[in-house]
C-alpha cells in the first residue's frame, strides 16, 4: 500500500459518508437517465424502460458511452474477441485487476437497471477514487459483459461463459440472433466495431476477482426492509417438461369414474410440486401450461407443463425432483398421493406422465474472501444496524458473475426492487438504494484491495 | 286400429326377433356405407370417418338420398324454411305423426354414427313396416334436421330451435359460416335447394311425439356392458371462464412467501372443483386454460381456465357453482380450503378471481309416456334381460330433442359406442348395437302409437 495515499486512516468510507453518499446517488441516477434517454424511444407508460438488445445500434451507443467515459476517467480500455470491454484503473502494483462490473444490455422490454447499474455504479466508483485522488494497491477494473440477457442471442451470459471457458468461442460467435434474421453474434460484433482481437478468456485478461452489483429481481429484501443483499451463491436449478397423456372426452357424457383427465391429474401435480419444495425449503413453479384438443366441453387427453425446481444446494433439487417423480406417477395412477385424490372420484381409466430434462443448472458458491469484503463494505455503511438492514442470500438467477466465479473469487450485492419486478419497464430502484448499492460495490473492491495488499498477492 | 294390419298379436317385435333383426343390422349399416362412402373423401386412417358439414355440396347429396328413398317408401315428404325435411307414412286415421328422427350433418371430422344413425335407423323402420305390411294407427315420420352440429353455422340445434320456436327464423337465416366465408343459412340452403316454403314451426308442422336414435357418445354403457340407454332427460349445464390474477413474477428471486401464483391458485381451484362436483354427483371440467406471461421461469400472474358444471338437476349444478365461488374466492386469498393449502407455504400476497358465465342450459326431462315407450320396446327385446341390459340415464350432451321436448313428448334411445368417442373419425358402434338401437327406435314409436290408439288421440 503506497504512503500518503493509503485508503486506511483516511478512510474512504467516510468520506463517502459524509458527501459521496449523495454524490454517487446523483450521479449514478445521473448516468442511468443519460444512458436510458439516449436509446429508449419514448412510448407513454413504458417511457421510463429500457430496449437495448445486444450489438444493437443502441448498444453500440451504451458502448461508445462507456469506453469513453472510462478512458476519460484514465482507464486503459481492452476489448475482446467476444465484445467484452475491460476498463482498467491502474494501481500501486502491477497485477490482475479487481473488477466490479455487469451488462448494458436488456430485455426487449426491459428495464433500466437490471445489468445496467452494475456497470454504471462501477463507472462512479471509477469517478471517486479519482476525484478523492485514491490510489489502490492493484488496479482496479469496470468490465461490461457482451448479451448478459441472451435475448438476442439465445444463450444467457455468454460472453462471460467464452471468457471462463465454459462454452467455445465459435459456439458464441455462431450464434443467430432470434427471429429469423440472418445476423450471428461475430458479424454484429464486426458491424459495430466491438469485435475486439483479444482472445476472450480469463488467461488473456486475469481477473483478481469479479464484484456485481445487481438489483435483486425478487422482493425479498424490500418485504423484509433491508438494503443489501450479501449475495453468497447463485442457486441450482433444473427445468422440465412434464407431459401428461390422458384421454379425450366428451364433458357431458363421460362420467368421472371412465375418465382419463389429464388437466385434472397436472393440476394436482402442480399443488403437489409447490409441497414437496414448501417442505425443503426449495421452489417450484409452472411457467408454461398448453393442453389439447381445448374445447369447453371436451376433457383435455393431454396436458404438457414446465416444472422450474430450484434451491441453493443439488442435493435439495434432486430430493424436490425425486419427490415429485415418484407422485406424478402415482397421481397418474389415480393413487391419493398427499391426500390430493381425497373427497374425488375414482376412476377406472389413468394417465401417464413422462419427464423431459430441459436445463440443469448445478449450484454456485461464491468466494469466501468476496463474500467477506461484502459484508465488511455494508457494516461500514450500517454499522450498528448492519443486521436489520442486510441479508446473506442466494441468487435466484443467473448473472455474469456465475461464470466469474469458476474462475476467480466473485460476490454479488444486491439491492431492493420495487415489488420485485424486472425485464419489464416498470422496474425501479430508489436513487438511494442504488447509491447503497455503489457505495458497497465500491466497498467490497477496496475491501478486497486491502486483502490482497495484506496478503501481499 | 286397422283390422288384419293391427301390431297386436301379429308382434312385430316377434317378427324382428325371427329375423329382421338381422336384417335391420345389415341394412342399418348397409345404409351407412352408402352415405358413408358417397361423401367422405378416403384419407388413410380417417376413411372410416365422416366430414359433412351443413348445406355443403355432401349433405345435399345425403339429403337427395333421404328424400328419394322416403318417397321411394311411400312418405309424402315437406321441407321447411330451414331445410327441416319431415317424411311421413300414413296411418290408418289422420293426426300428427309420430316421428323418429336425427340430423346428417357432421363435425368437419366427425364419425358415421353421431346423428346420421338416427336417421338412417328411422328410414328402416319405414322399410320394415312396408316388409312386413304394417300399417300404424296414426301417421308416423322420419325428420332430418338441418345443422344440429352447429359446426358450420355456429348455433348447434339451430332448425330444430327455429321448429320448436326458441330462435327466431331471422337469426337463424343470416348465421354466417364459421372461418370467414360469407355465405349464410339462408343462402346455402337457397343454393343446394333445400329452402323449403312451409314455415319452419311446430305450429305448422305438428308432431305427436319425437324419438330419437344416438349414439352415447360416452363410454358408460359400455364400460357397465348395457346395450341401451333410456335417456329420460338431458343435463343441465353451465359453462364459466373464471380469471385467475396475481402478479408475474421470477420463478428463482421470488420465494414462495412472495408470491400470487396465478397457476398454483388455479391449479387448486381445479382441484377444489372435481372435489365439489363428486360429492353432488356432478361433473366439472375444465378443457381451456390459458396463461401469461408463459415462460419457463415466470411464475404466471394471469390464468383464465373454463369450467363445465353439469348435473341431471339444475339446483345441483347451482350448489356446485356457488360452492366453487365460495372456495375460489378463499383460495385467491390465500385460505386453505379442504387443505388444499396443507404444506404449502402461506403468502403475503393474493390473487384475485372473477367469473364470466358463457352458457346456460336448463335441466330437460322427457315425457313420461316416452321414457316409458322405450322402456317397453326394450323389454319386448331383452325380456328377462331387461334390468342388467338398459340403463336409464340422462344425456350429457345437447340433442335435437331437447328442442323438441319443449313442444311434444320426446325420448332418445342411446346404444354404446366404442370407448366412449365421438366427433372423431373413430367414432365405432358395432352393426349389432346399431340394429338394437334401430329395434328399440322403432318398438318405441310403435308403443307410441298404441298408446295413442288406447287414448283414442
Amino acid at each position: 500500500m503506497g504512503e500518503g495515499r493509503s485508503l486506511g486512516e483516511v478512510g474512504v468510507i467516510s468520506i463517502l459518508r459524509s458527501r459521496d453518499l449523495l454524490y454517487i446517488c446523483s450521479l449514478t441516477s445521473g448516468t442511468q437517465e443519460r444512458v436510458a434517454r439516449a436509446n429508449w424511444p419514448s412510448r407513454g407508460e413504458t417511457e421510463t424502460g429500457m430496449s437495448r438488445l445486444a450489438l444493437s445500434d443502441t448498444d453500440k451507443q451504451a458502448r461508445d458511452w462507456f469506453v469513453d467515459t472510462c478512458e476519460s476517467l484514465g482507464c486503459e480500455v481492452t476489448i475482446d474477441e467476444m465484445g467484452n470491454t475491460f476498463a482498467v484503473r491502474p494501481g500501486l502494483k502491477d497485477g490482475p485487476p479487481t473488477f466490479a462490473g455487469s451488462h448494458l444490455d436488456t430485455q426487449p422490454t426491459g428495464g433500466r437497471y437490471d445489468g445496467i447499474l452494475g456497470v454504471t455504479a462501477a463507472v462512479e466508483m471509477l469517478r471517486v477514487l479519482n476525484d478523492n485522488w485514491i490510489e489502490t494497491t492493484y488496479p482496479v477494473g469496470v468490465v461490461n459483459w457482451t448479451n448478459e440477457e441472451g435475448a438476442r442471442f439465445p444463450i444467457s451470459m455468454v460472453a462471460s461463459g467464452v471468457w471462463a471457458g465454459e462454452i467455445p468461442l465459435a459456439t458464441a460467435h455462431n450464434l443467430q440472433e432470434v427471429g429469423g434474421g440472418t445476423a450471428t453474434m461475430k458479424s454484429e460484433l464486426q458491424r459495430i466495431g466491438y469485435l475486439g482481437s483479444k482472445p476472450a478468456t480469463h488467461k488473456d485478461i486475469p481477473m483478481a476477482a469479479h464484484f456485481e452489483l445487481h438489483i435483486e429481481q425478487g422482493p425479498i429484501l424490500e418485504a423484509e426492509h433491508r438494503k443489501v443483499g450479501v449475495v453468497k451463491g447463485v442457486q441450482a436449478y433444473r427445468w422440465f417438461t412434464v407431459t401428461v397423456s390422458g384421454r379425450d372426452c366428451h364433458t357431458g357424457t363421460t362420467s368421472f369414474a371412465h375418465r382419463a383427465d389429464a388437466m385434472l391429474a397436472a393440476s394436482r401435480m402442480i399443488v403437489f410440486s409447490h409441497r414437496a419444495a414448501s417442505a425443503r425449503g426449495a421452489l417450484a413453479s409452472t411457467g408454461i401450461l398448453t393442453l389439447k384438443p381445448g374445447s369447453t366441453n371436451t376433457v383435455p387427453g393431454l396436458v404438457k407443463f414446465s416444472l422450474d425446481i430450484r434451491a441453493p444446494k443439488d442435493e435439495t433439487v434432486q430430493e424436490v425432483e425425486d419427490a415429485c417423480k415418484q407422485a406424478f406417477m402415482n397421481i397418474a395412477n389415480g393413487i391419493n398421493v398427499a391426500g390430493l385424490l381425497e373427497g374425488g372420484t375414482e376412476s377406472d381409466r389413468h394417465c401417464t406422465v413422462e419427464w423431459k430434462t430441459d436445463s440443469v443448472s448445478p449450484a454456485i458458491n461464491f468466494h469466501h474472501d468476496c463474500i467477506q469484503c461484502v459484508k465488511d463494505a455494508s457494516e461500514d455503511l450500517f454499522a450498528e444496524k448492519t443486521e436489520n438492514l442486510t441479508k446473506i442470500m442466494v441468487s435466484g438467477a443467473g448473472h455474469d458473475s456465475v461464470y466469474t466465479s469458476k474462475r476467480v473469487p466473485t460476490s454479488m450485492i444486491f439491492v431492493p426492487c420495487r415489488d420485485g419486478v424486472s425485464h419489464n419497464p416498470a422496474e425501479y430502484s430508489t436513487p438511494e438504494d442504488c447509491a447503497i448499492g455503489a457505495q458497497v460495490l465500491m466497498g467490497a473492491v477496496l475491501h478486497y484491495d486491502r486483502l490482497r495488499a495484506e496478503k501481499g498477492k
